[in-house]
């Protein structure tokens, strides 16, 4: 966390000897101070992974500057790669149903600036949270879904995602199932919380699943959405100690303490650049 | 966590045989059904403590019969005790300076009935939050404190206190000293979170104590207020892993957390009547 | 954790009032100290659960005076029941096969009186740890089990455990599955660690599950050895953080700092009679 | 982990721009391929730290040489610097009391190769573990120490430890002050674990203290040892819940598991040279 601007640059590609040289070479030749650098050699798989902060003011360029630079050495190095600028909020649509816990966290930390992000938007299937919302000055969507409306529905939620221009959408305990099309348009940018610790108790009523099996600890999960339910890349989990005598109420209680904590923990990493997906895992730079 | 109405009796006394059977007795001779019970004898004190919860349905008094007809057997055993009913709801007084999540926290919980209770009203030394707080049709006093004022402004607090007939007062991230006064008036009433893991770092700007430290665990703790600063009977403690690359800045972030995680749920407990006292500790039956 | 002699009452029965009347007051009217206890009522299925640690020395009557005259009360209330006498020390046969860390872990507790049990033998597959555990002077059995010799392998097992007099058998990364015939043989006197979080990872090579899953967080499991794989109550579970820079090894390494721990816990929650079967799940009065 | 030889390069100088890329650029130009990175920037103090894993056959000289043609590169960043070799086993001598959980965790480790070390001996203050050590093939030499003899006592424990030309000492749960002489002649070399969260609880029968403070949680933290008691950089700290049931004994009890876990946990971080000293601060690459 820097008080002054910086940019970081995140990037992918076939390892081989060489390349945080040529990269860190490259930055040095336009004086670039690295504030904080991270790197992870998938040794399997032969691929590497970066992730660096670059004091911006310390650049002999700007951000347009440096990626037209960089461009080349990058595709020499046939490389995934992206450079964000922290002067630039990410704008983040957040997607809520009936449960306030996920969204009364999320917006404690935008409004603190804590979360450093614009919010243009809470769409939900219900008007619950509409005065909540609105009170803090951020533009609330009644999106109602039912079993009849899902395609125009989702077409909806995905125009007013375009027209706030979002760069993720946060389900924050919004009790629908995506469609296969809109996940796959927006690969990596949905996040959801699911409230079980993943692979444990796929799909519904996961606490109920808990109780019946008897476990000893229950569990959030913040995964990216695929087509494939409960089944995307995982950003960060968290579990929390339960005993014989929660019933599944007290579960559900404790579940919601978990879960806000194990969004927030995600929603930041990606929005700090600092996940990169590898198939269908994450490589995350805490 | 029960639907129905219920009694807690919670009760402490001098260990000897057969107190279990003596109140066990006494309750299934008024047809009670016990919900939950707990136990907990201080073997190097000779010093008993319980918990029990009791179905009301199951009675054949209410509880103003109980209470009397128990008063003969706890004066037998030399108890400190008390009954209280589940159908009447708490009264907390949350008292909050500028940072926002603590207050977040507790109204989410209390907007969701997680929290059951009655928030009479917010005191704040500043209006940071009067807008939030009345949105949610709770009254808000600001009751500016200063070098010069504090006997007045802590009178203007005790005021309110009565006159919202106050079970307890929570500080959540009030930064100012209660005085001595209003301690001792308010024995095992008043809960403050501390951000740290008491009894490290005591007093005034833990983070920065932390992070000279150089700790890999930063903590806080939920504890009852007294005349000394920080050295109040512990209700609840936890910690959150950090490490060398963790500004002070960033400590307060992570603290944030584990703050409102570690105060919601010692107000739980104390709501509950889930914390006995015992000298500068206590029993926590949860 | 006394120092005195104890017995331990464990019980469940179906629900009603009066019970822990009844119970207390038999035990106090043998004059009995209770240094512990703990109760549970299941709301759902109405059934009660109760564990007490009585102080031996305070008694009227001796383990044997106290069963026979319990058991009328018992019988009335429909329990089932035991009474543990913590003078008479427990016997586990521990059975192992290359790993080393449960074992050396179990005999530095024993060792150190921590786990104040006897230990009659130890099994294996393997002739690797036989000069260890013999230095411990504790005798060692080779059985080897290959997939030809199993009907005769566990007949063998079955005749040492019973010529050890074993009260329960410890699979300690034993890595053969217990035929079913001898599951059933012991009900819930069969512990086993298993290397994941269960229900995640059910069966074989759950790190390498875990691994190819992405998961954040892995954990380990102590359960009662039922006929169905993996499936039996859970006694105890925990879990440790991963990051993508850890390999399968990694995992491997991890999860035996988890799994040491997660056994020897359950392990003694088991040996102090805290722990109660209620169908395919457990009551932990820890 | 890696199966394979590999150097690992640790470093730390003033900060500036460019350092990573001369450093990278160094290990590119001898052929280098690097299997794991990490790099902090200390903003405040403007200092920089790093270490590298650089597999060793990939590289066109052997350590000799890499330390020679190093050697210009650091003079000129002013860098604090070491490689060392993973082919060369690190060699630990181990000081003892009489408790045993550290010691049969650190021989389960090095037996199993998991820590892949050298133990010339074991130093112990008293004959408890000859016979468990030399079963083991270790050399075990009893130094008493008395209130009499302590110069001469560390003095022999000095010529033992050179004469087992060793890396670093663990005190695994050795319970006697080391001297400052000795302190400051082995800085950064010899390794303790305290039986509390630090700072809290200071010196002597810290779960004593952590009992009157009523404390719901204890700790254990691994630091270097330096002439300060307890006052030393501190490498791992990690807790356990504990509750108003539990006595001294228990929390001894339950604070073993904790100080063998965070011990081994910080002896490996040494060990895999990931422990760079900041002043009174440790930087971990974990």
């Amino acid at each position: 966390m820097h008080h002054e601007q910086f940019y970081t640059l995140t990037a992918s590609c076939p390892d081989r000897v060489g390349i945080i040289a040529r990269v860190s070479g490259f930055i040095a030749g336009l004086g670039g101070w690295i504030l904080e650098s991270s790197y992870h050699s998938d040794n399997d798989e032969q691929r590497y992974f970066m992730r660096m902060e670059i004091r911006a003011a310390s650049l002999s360029c700007d951000a347009a500057g440096f990626r037209r630079q960089f461009a080349a050495l990058a595709q020499e190095l046939a490389m995934d790669w992206q450079l964000t600028d922290s002067a630039v909020k990410k704008r983040v649509v957040i997607l809520v149903s009936k449960q306030e816990h996920c969204l009364y966290d999320l917006l404690a930390r935008w409004q603190a600036k804590e979360l450093d992000i614009e919010i243009p938007c809470v769409i939900s299937n219900h008007e619950t949270f509409r005065g909540f919302v609105e009170w803090h000055g951020i533009p609330f969507h009644h999106v109602p879904v039912t079993a009849d409306n899902k395609p125009a529905a989702y077409a909806a939620i995905s125009r007013l995602f375009e027209a706030a221009r979002g760069d993720c959408m946060v389900l924050a305990r919004y009790m629908q199932i995506i469609p296969p099309e809109l996940c796959a348009a927006l690969p990596g940018r949905i996040l959801n919380i699911h409230h079980s610790f993943l692979p444990s108790f796929v799909g519904a009523r996961p606490y109920h699943q808990a109780y019946q099996r008897g476990v000893k600890l229950i569990g959030a999960t913040c995964h990216f959405v695929t087509p494939e339910l409960d089944q995307g890349p995982i950003i960060e989990q968290d579990v929390i100690r339960i005993d014989h005598s929660d019933s599944v109420a007290d579960m559900v209680r404790y579940g919601k303490d978990i879960e806000k904590a194990v969004l927030a923990r995600g929603l930041r990493y990606f929005l700090e650049d600092r996940v990169l997906l590898h198939g269908n895992k994450t490589v995350v730079f805490r």
